[in-house]
């Protein structure tokens, strides 16, 4: 059993504490945060079914008012683990690797870090094998994560040559006050940082795309036009995405009208908290076009990179040498895919 | 074991059907529906836990083809069982009657009917007496149902002589797209609804009140201006909130900023559906002003009318005469209040 | 001078009015819509500056009880004019036809008509030539018209042979509450209509695109992925926009940071009603990718049909013969490219 | 003639420029702020209709490659004026009042200031005297601005004992993206700082309220509970606000539906930047229950405060040492209630 520790119980923690706790070949030894956050008051009203542990010893108080128990401090969790995943808000994670450094422990970083923190910027699909007995891991960011599960697949079918992305971002979190936008689309320059992401975990493809902020809170959705190396049919695409287990083909015509159909009905699904580990592709959108493919899907912001981090843990880890496998282990025991 | 359908399986059905499976004296028969909706197909992705009625015949077809297994028509449902939760859209519960009048079965409509559909317009705490045997029973709606659940609890303590409410309205849940508000504050006529509804409930308690759309999904915020009869203090206020088993006080020190918080905590608490039973009172609102009290409270629209709409079941089928003894299992089996 | 008459004083039927008395060369007659509506209590307090025509004759007296004072019928107004700009909802404008047709007027509609009302399909820049002496034309809807701007400036210039586009729509109007989306983002199959309408105004050029609608207000978002026919670069690509005097090249870095900036922008202008006739193209989203042209646009939904509009007066009045000389005339007006 | 400048042209600032160039008895000197923004584009596109000065000398490089003609430093326009408006971000105009105390001017600051930055705490119309010939004023926030226009209106009819007030807040104005919400109702504690500033203006009258933020741009919308002296019909009430000049009263029948309306309307209106001076009352809203006034107001956020402020400059220099004769000079120019 490998020890897992997440630090940072956040929108991101939570979901790979859940995530690392599902998997029968892990053993998740606690949570780590810096107070009496919501997430950790939801941890105690469940009856702490993960341990927690205090990174600012300062707010011991706050937390003893709110009657959460504290099993001890942030360098005594990753004492008793093989490997952290830290969630925490983006530049804390690169703080921490000092103390992870210091007791010669694993970690893998989500996206929000600089990807000069890792030794390897990985994504489980895409580059599983580059994973393996490293030290220090960035994940790919969510919209990233998403997009590279689609282009990965069809690269490994029909061999892509470059992609242009459209991202429509939702720019904010459900419950989120601290950031947000109200009445206005907001445009960045391009290449966005999702784009300039894929070259450099599949360097082999050209990329560059542009971004949209929207004032929504349900997904992502992106647009790919990607260019493919041969010649595929519709039907051929269409196959392809079917069959990866991360990846669901819904239907406008069935109800999935848009991003919040999406986490509409993860939640009607009584999923954990409501969540989608999968990317959503629409058929209606799925088209070829001159020499391109163009395809719209969605992006679970809250939950698509959970998958992808724990096959770090098995990359990292060296639980498992080969790609399929690992992702397969992870796929099985999030019941993704079935 | 009383025997439960549910006609309506939308966002309130839904939430009723797992409402009624969780109580360990009534049975659920089975929902019923009239086509293959993105709940009715996540039914399906479950594996079907609850048996599913089409009430729509020329449908068959739709639903042979999403794979989903009918188990008859939705009058044979209504043969099967003692009594019928409708949760269809407004007006259709009106049609519904005749057949549930033609087999001589009781039925609970949801707030959205007219009020001459029932026997009694019904609310599990201010007025379960009035429900006891009754055929037809019409819940309140979420924001009469939340805002009674507050100002009968007062009303036991203090005596309420008269409210002025406001509500600050969400114009959609999520995953709507047939209905929304963009960039727009929308103001109805004085009174509003609710306060009409309240006075139907507690004749005893005059109330008006002004209602504002806004353009977000997750909760309505209800203000109270009540004048009680006679003094209570802040504290006093206070304690009845926190005794009474479907309400929480919360804290905006705590991290309770606002409606998406309780969305978002619910979500953290594991529940099903990420779904709040409870209001919510923020004690920083809690306030005494001249011959006043004054609250506000989070309305979880999507949720909040199911343990009123049980506490009916119990009431129309003489399950439990005694108020208190009949919300209390209710509670009990919904694991609120715990 | 050339005698107009507007019929349907709604968001664009009152732009286009305020397009038409601008010009030198025409004559506002008078303005028709049905009742008392917010845009004619407007007219009716700024003290009439247009005359107002009744089209319901039965609503006479809730006019008279607003105050407003009525010119005549909407058949009276159609007699007094040589060309009608119908501006009313989608499909009402057929039925005015017959009456257009009655009196033998000319008749420009908008795009929310089937293209089958008119005998052709126009655009000011893009086919001038093919509205000139005609009865009946119809334009392009506000997306479509912006689009075509940007793909005609190109193609004019260097030849477009294709494009796909990417539509992140706003949902309504500022003011509008009969139309919405709230905390949602919802997608069209592809291709999306402006991408076929586009091909019916250009037919040499393919295209498709996707769409997405958005809960905002203040103005659209496309961004078009253009194969040229030849070698073009950035620069050209740049210059040939500037040229452009209904196009306005704008920079994030000088703070037009996206939709809401520009209509900002245009209110601090002091424009009437904050409007803006041009479309705005982002320099820092203009990019040479592989062999596409990739930029991203602004459409003021509100305004940007109005020129084009009054381009169709031109044309099929038959005023000017010459595509340039037509578009610089409604250009000087409405002050547009100074 | 009063010799004005406007420091800080911001959206606050950019209106109080135009208001005093209405002003027959006043002279905008010139307006000031720190780089070439938004504004200071638009005022440039526009043909410098006002003369720009520079608050920070470094960015001089800025504006000349913007092509925005500099007239001098922040300091030589304080020198050449009587009065300063001082518009500036929250905290910076406690900063520049070092300068105006270095000259010896009079300044005007806005309702983001600390109320002791000020020698008076300032409304036009509830205490116009206080602010006679004082060096330093500041203005009442645009939310107390709007209603204690009309809980002044009513205490000066019937006196006005206490009142308690909800406001449903705006959380940016058209064109922020510094500032946003999403999909989210936030609250505040009780009491919210606009009761507390109505009882510093206001001190005979006691005062709480609730305020809920929501993510929508065009106006706040306030309730009012007020509690008179003595009893006063509904007619009365009504008829107290329509002879307030400075007050609008709407119908929801007539199609102000919401905040977004009476943005709309104003656009429609034709005045300049689509501004609205004057607060909405909804007549529908307008109700005697028990012993209290209920009525609800729109706050257009973006202009409500300009009338008061150059009431403030007429109190300020000693103009007109009668309330009424001040406030109407400035309803004149700015041709409000005509």
């Amino acid at each position: 059993m490998v020890k897992v520790g997440v630090v940072g119980y956040g929108t991101i923690g939570q979901r790979l504490a859940d995530g690392v706790a599902f998997q029968g070949d892990m053993e998740l030894v606690g949570v780590a945060d810096i107070g009496p956050t919501l997430p950790v008051r939801a941890l105690k009203e469940k009856g702490m079914p993960y341990d927690f542990y205090l990174a600012v010893p300062e707010n011991r108080e706050k937390l003893e008012e709110a009657g959460i128990p504290i099993s001890g401090t942030l360098e005594e969790l990753i004492q008793k683990v093989d490997i952290i995943l830290d969630a925490t808000n983006a530049g804390v994670g690169a703080k921490n690797k000092v103390l992870y450094e210091k007791y010669g422990k694993k970690a893998i970083f989500q996206g929000g870090e600089k990807t000069s923190v890792a030794d390897v910027f990985f994504h489980g699909y895409a580059n599983y094998e580059k994973g393996i007995g490293k030290q220090f891991l960035k994940l790919t960011s969510c919209n990233t994560t998403g997009l590279i599960r689609s282009v990965d697949c069809l690269d490994r079918v029909v061999g892509i040559d470059s992609v242009m992305i459209h991202i429509v971002r939702r720019v904010a979190d459900p419950g989120d006050y601290h950031r947000g936008l109200t009445n206005a689309l907001k445009i960045d320059p391009v290449p966005n940082h999702q784009a300039v992401d894929l070259m450099l975990i599949m360097p082999h493809v050209k990329a560059t795309g542009v971004l949209v902020h929207t004032p929504v809170t349900h997904g992502h959705i992106i647009t790919v036009f990607a260019k493919p190396k041969k010649k595929i049919t519709r039907e051929e695409v269409l196959e392809s995405f079917r069959a990866h287990p991360r990846i669901r083909v819904v239907r406008i015509a069935d109800g999935f009208l848009g991003n919040a159909s999406l986490f509409k009905y993860a939640r009607d699904l009584g999923n954990p908290r409501g969540d989608m580990y999968e990317i959503a592709i629409w058929e209606e959108t799925v088209t070829i076009f001159e020499d391109h493919i163009i395809y719209a899907l969605n992006i679970p912001q809250e939950a698509v990179v959970i998958p992808e981090t724990i096959d770090g843990i098995r990359a990292a880890m060296e639980m498992q040498t080969d790609r399929l496998e690992a992702v397969g282990l992870t796929n099985k025991y999030l019941k993704i895919g079935g």
